[in-house]
């Protein structure tokens, strides 16, 4: 470690902060074919799912990469060598990167966009079912550029309904586990998610909860041998092993973020947790003057964007960088037509942490010379 | 961490035994856009090529994910949308699986299949090259199946004469930064391997050393947005950043590993240690009665191929799951033509690790009743 290195507290869509015990979990080295971390990868794969989905019915895929991987693995395995078409409904950066993902493997894609700071209007996604047909309908759960909860459970009714074919493919990277959704109950066919998010492992690989019966009949569409995730769940089913070599360490991490997960209480544990940090943010931010970009139903509890402050001495890449001097990481916007800026809620962070950063913030707003709150 | 845990050596080709420090280096959360990960980044990308190759010529692109998808994101990267012919020269299983790539892919291959337990052939090379046309040529340096070296600079000198257009591509996995490759003097345009090989980081992320020109011919080509390196060159060299979450704490521990290399004397210091790990493991397991798969020509200092003794009490999951009770753990063969094992001398591995193991193994054929040494 340096000796000027301070760790800081991650307020990020991610990399996110974990606890010192997921990090301890790191200290061994272990064969990815021997026992040990086969047994690991047992325990890790059904508690992916657990409470969460009916076992039976899904299966969850730990796959090596970010969670960007995952995503492109499932649009890659879920649409056929000929005749796919996907369909993309974003209302973000998240969303738009599926429509890439298409569009780099030379894919049929409809990428339908919304207004960024609202979530999916359902009357023009049934009227979009109506007219076209699609092999794959895509969205993201919570579009981590806004914070933005979109209606996924709704959308996949709505394929259910009028395109029973299609997969239905919901990129739930930042909200699964803290945000409940009712995976089978409303025919979710896909789910992608990442070790470090609301689970909060460490990053170095991703996961799929796939319904097993679909996933099977994608047998020979990836044109990605890294990213098939039919081949890279035969293998696990095979052998309890990985095609390739696994992120041993972020593997034994996660087993232990699982188990802190459970005992702090699973989904409802970690949704309170993250509630409470957002609901203190809320009314530290408003008080210091601080806009929210979203609207309250719009919004969910796992990272919130904030307009920038109406005032001339307010500088945004100044207030990054000594929030961060003070051991606060926030994040920039993502959003094109808006300056904002965005603080998550989610990893290893309490309320006490929430309080501790609304603190540094007002310090460096009044060190910038804003008046706080601002009249 | 299970109270059952015992920690075991690793004489596999990977994942590898790390140094403690290397490991501690994991214990902290960085936020990936933070100036501290950024010069992190910056400290590995030209390190990695530190004395081994030109900098000015190459750019070390890393990437999320194993070894094989770095391999992948080559092949992907330097062929083509129309018109790419790859020539695959394989003598093992890693061989092989670049022309698996391919196939996923749908581009036009040829794999050329070489004897697995001989070095590749230059003249029927130089044939193939003579005679069709490729945009990409492709071998694996240590084929880690068996642990032969090949003769990758040889090819790569034809291919510069024959075909001086098409991507000379190595997969380099397992030897680079232990075994001596002169990627710019012979005309190699492409190397890939792994942080958790020689370099002796965690597993979690690849990186591929790229010469800057070619890549940059190749934009556009890459139809996997996870794998394209020129955008994920591109957005290292604007920014510093990494287009999709990394791995931050494999990066941390791979700095460490980095630092780690370049103190105990880089390369050549490397090279030492698993030259006298592989000498002690010969005579020892010669003493044992054990043959090695290749001709000592062909063989390398990375990991090595032996025959099954021919006694009727020899049984390898028996040998295998007693040595590793006794916290050694081997690895099972990868020919398909001749009943083998495998034991690497690659990473944290020290002499006396050697020593300590072929006194297990010789307890343990002792225990099941083998003479030793095999009259």
């Amino acid at each position: 470690m340096e000796a000027s290195f301070k760790e800081k507290k991650l307020f990020t869509p991610g990399p996110l902060c974990c606890s010192r015990s997921v990090k301890e979990a790191m200290l061994v080295d272990v064969g990815s074919r021997d026992s040990y971390f086969v047994s690991c990868v047992k325990e890790i794969r059904p508690s992916t799912s657990w409470r969460l989905l009916s076992e039976a019915e899904y299966t969850a895929i730990p796959l090596q990469g970010s969670g960007t991987y995952c995503v492109e693995a499932v649009l890659q395995t879920t649409s056929p060598r000929q005749g796919a078409k996907v369909l993309v409904l974003a209302n973000g950066a998240y969303g738009r990167r599926m429509g890439q993902m298409c569009a780099w493997a030379g894919l049929e894609v409809r990428l339908e966009e919304f207004p960024e700071d609202q979530r999916l209007d359902l009357a023009k996604v049934e009227a979009l079912l109506r007219n076209e047909s699609f092999t794959t309908v895509a969205v993201v759960h919570c579009e981590t550029s806004t914070g933005i909860i979109n209606p996924v459970e709704d959308v996949a009714r709505l394929v259910a309904s009028l395109q029973p074919g299609a997969a239905m493919v919901v990129d739930a990277m930042s909200s699964f586990g803290a945000v409940p959704l009712d995976i089978s109950g409303s025919g979710i066919d896909y789910v992608v998610s990442s070790a470090n998010k609301c689970l909060e492992g460490v990053p170095g690989f991703s996961f799929a909860i796939c319904r097993t019966k679909h996933l099977l009949s994608c047998k020979g569409n990836c044109r990605v041998l890294s990213l098939d995730l039919v081949d890279q769940h035969s293998a696990l089913e095979r052998s309890g092993q990985f095609r390739f070599t696994p992120a041993t360490h972020a593997m034994l991490a996660f087993r232990q973020a699982l188990r802190e997960y459970a005992s702090s209480g699973g989904l409802e544990g970690r949704a309170k947790r993250y509630q409470e940090n957002r609901s203190i943010l809320r009314v530290g931010m408003k008080r210091l003057g601080f806009r929210e970009l979203l609207k309250e139903e719009d919004a969910g509890y796992i990272i919130t964007s904030f307009h920038f402050l109406q005032h001339e001495r307010f500088d945004f890449p100044k207030l990054y960088s000594r929030l961060s001097d003070k051991g606060q990481v926030i994040y920039p916007g993502k959003v094109t037509n808006a300056d904002c800026f965005r603080i998550g809620n989610i990893g290893h962070l309490f309320p006490d942490d929430v309080r501790t950063f609304l603190g540094h913030l007002e310090d460096v707003l009044k060190e910038m010379g804003l008046p706080v709150p601002l009249p």
